[in-house]
């Protein structure tokens, strides 16, 4: 899918590998060798491409965004103690908690070094640095949203919030996924010298683009195949995420006797592998997964509708087809 | 001590209270309304002072590195699972791990908001960044220079550095302690609108006063009062830490036989509390205190030297009477 992969590659590892004593350098890289779609950076250098700008000066962008998404990964994994990603140990269960922290606060840094490449550092480390806000903001409100009971952690467990919207999910997704994408489009089109218009433009295919990717995701935890997407099914609820679309269109559709049960498995301290499946088989019989495709497919035409102020060219092409990937994506 | 701390408080709060959900409005306000000596604002109003620059421009740089010096204590806690800080619980005892981490990472973004409030953002944005990045690589060295062992990390124990030298230690404060003061001294030069000469002349300033400093809190932490200090006696030696100027001059100057009972101690498990005690006796039996004034002397000379390009002002004798200040501080 990125024909300049191998060039974004080696700009991360250039920036990841400064002032780190040698004993962690392996653990700096390892995020990055395990893969990993490379979505983010494919969209800055798509961006800058859109608006007439050039690769070169946008790899070092394309590389901040990769490494800024893989920050936002370590620290997930981080706070939901994960053990698996691409289907490979994740860095903390690999290195350990401390290692992954302080790798986690480094890659931060490195963002830095790779943006102050270029000439529009200015401006650029605004929006990175509003981003990474959003980001928090978004994984806060993720914690508030669960069911069920976090271990030695009494203040959590007393701010949970009672009743989570579709309203309140998309907020919360726009922070948590959206905003990623948002600025790597928005990032992508300054670094490549857009207009404003073209900036706002690109900025607004981010978002949606952003809030079909995380729709998509949390379709593939419910529908997925577990070869294909490289961790279990049912992950959401083993995690007693509610805040997943899937989760929250379903439960509107069930009788009061099934949300019961429902509501009681996810918020089980355990939840097993044997729950896991009997509430997924719930969820299946209501009409949800027909509504998902609906809401994916009215965000696809407001997603064309934000790339109309562009010029036509190859970029704006592959942008438009890139929802498309996104969505049909098993993985 | 600082005529302006109500002022660096109210910047403070204003930076940290914005784009968070209000359940956790109360955890990071914690960290700031649990006191502190306020020593790197403090440093940044002098210092944009010492080269003709007004208070109130400057009051945002304050603000930011109060913010950035207490990221670092929200980190170390989380590190060295620490429970006790000035006196009261830390925010990870308070609020729980989770909330501390996501706390700690909103923290460094508030940073950047209280920058952006200055002409020169750009410049201070870099030496902020490169700073954080400095205090990560001193926290990955001291992690590395600790004996025993930590429970449940296998990469961190299988990769400590066998012999520490007093410039190994000295490389690793630079990083973990110095740099902090050295920005906070520098980016109040910039925000006061110093000449390039004076700018690195308060640079230099604040890495020996840093290191001034930390070389008092290694002394306090053997020679110090409890209550004073808010903590444990002994702590470094309970941690394992090893890199302690104390412990390693009076290491320098055991005979074999308490060297390797020292060594034995320090590196156990779980060192108890006699086993500290019997520790700290060992190192009072040397001449490690008088080294360690004679060293603290010859920084406080280069202190010195380091002023003499600034224009003779009031706030040029504070900075000066600070080191003593910071090296005779008894908490």
């Amino acid at each position: 899918m990125l024909a300049y992969s191998k060039d974004v590659d080696l700009n991360i590892e250039k920036f990841l590998v400064q002032n780190i004593p040698i004993e962690f350098k392996e653990a700096m890289l390892y995020p990055i060798k395990t893969g990993g779609k490379r979505i983010r950076p494919t969209l800055v250098l798509l961006s800058a491409q859109a608006v007439g700008g050039d690769i070169a000066s946008a790899l070092p962008v394309a590389a901040a965004y990769e490494i800024a998404h893989n920050t936002t990964l370590i620290f997930d994994d981080i706070i939901d103690k994960g053990e698996t990603r691409r289907g490979v140990p994740t860095l903390r269960k690999a290195f350990g908690e401390l290692t992954s922290l302080l790798v986690g606060l480094k890659y931060r840094e490195a963002v830095v070094r790779a943006l102050e490449e270029t000439p529009q550092f200015l401006r650029l480390i605004k929006v990175l640095s509003r981003t990474i806000d959003e980001i928090l903001e978004g994984a806060m409100l993720e914690v508030l949203f669960e069911r069920g009971i976090r271990e030695d952690d009494p203040f959590i467990n007393s701010k949970r919030r009672a009743n989570i919207s579709v309203e309140d999910y998309l907020y919360m997704v726009d922070k948590k996924t959206a905003a990623l994408f948002r600025a790597s489009c928005e990032s992508g089109a300054i670094v490549g010298g857009g207009t404003e218009e073209e900036i706002t433009a690109l900025r607004n295919y981010g978002t949606n683009l952003g809030v079909m990717f995380q729709i998509t995701d949390d379709y593939l935890d419910i529908y997925g195949d577990e070869e294909l997407i490289g961790k279990s099914v049912g992950k959401d609820i083993m995690e007693h995420k509610i805040a997943n679309i899937v989760v929250l269109l379903s439960m509107k559709e069930m009788d009061d006797e099934s949300r019961n049960k429902f509501i009681r498995m996810i918020s089980k301290q355990e939840v097993a592998k044997e729950e896991i499946l009997e509430a997924i088989k719930i969820i299946k019989s209501t009409n949800a997964e027909k509504e998902v495709f609906e809401t994916l497919n009215s965000y696809k035409v407001k997603l064309k509708e934000t790339l109309k102020p562009l010029k036509q060219t190859e970029a704006k092409i592959i942008l438009e087809n890139i929802a498309d990937f996104v969505v049909n994506r098993k993985f």
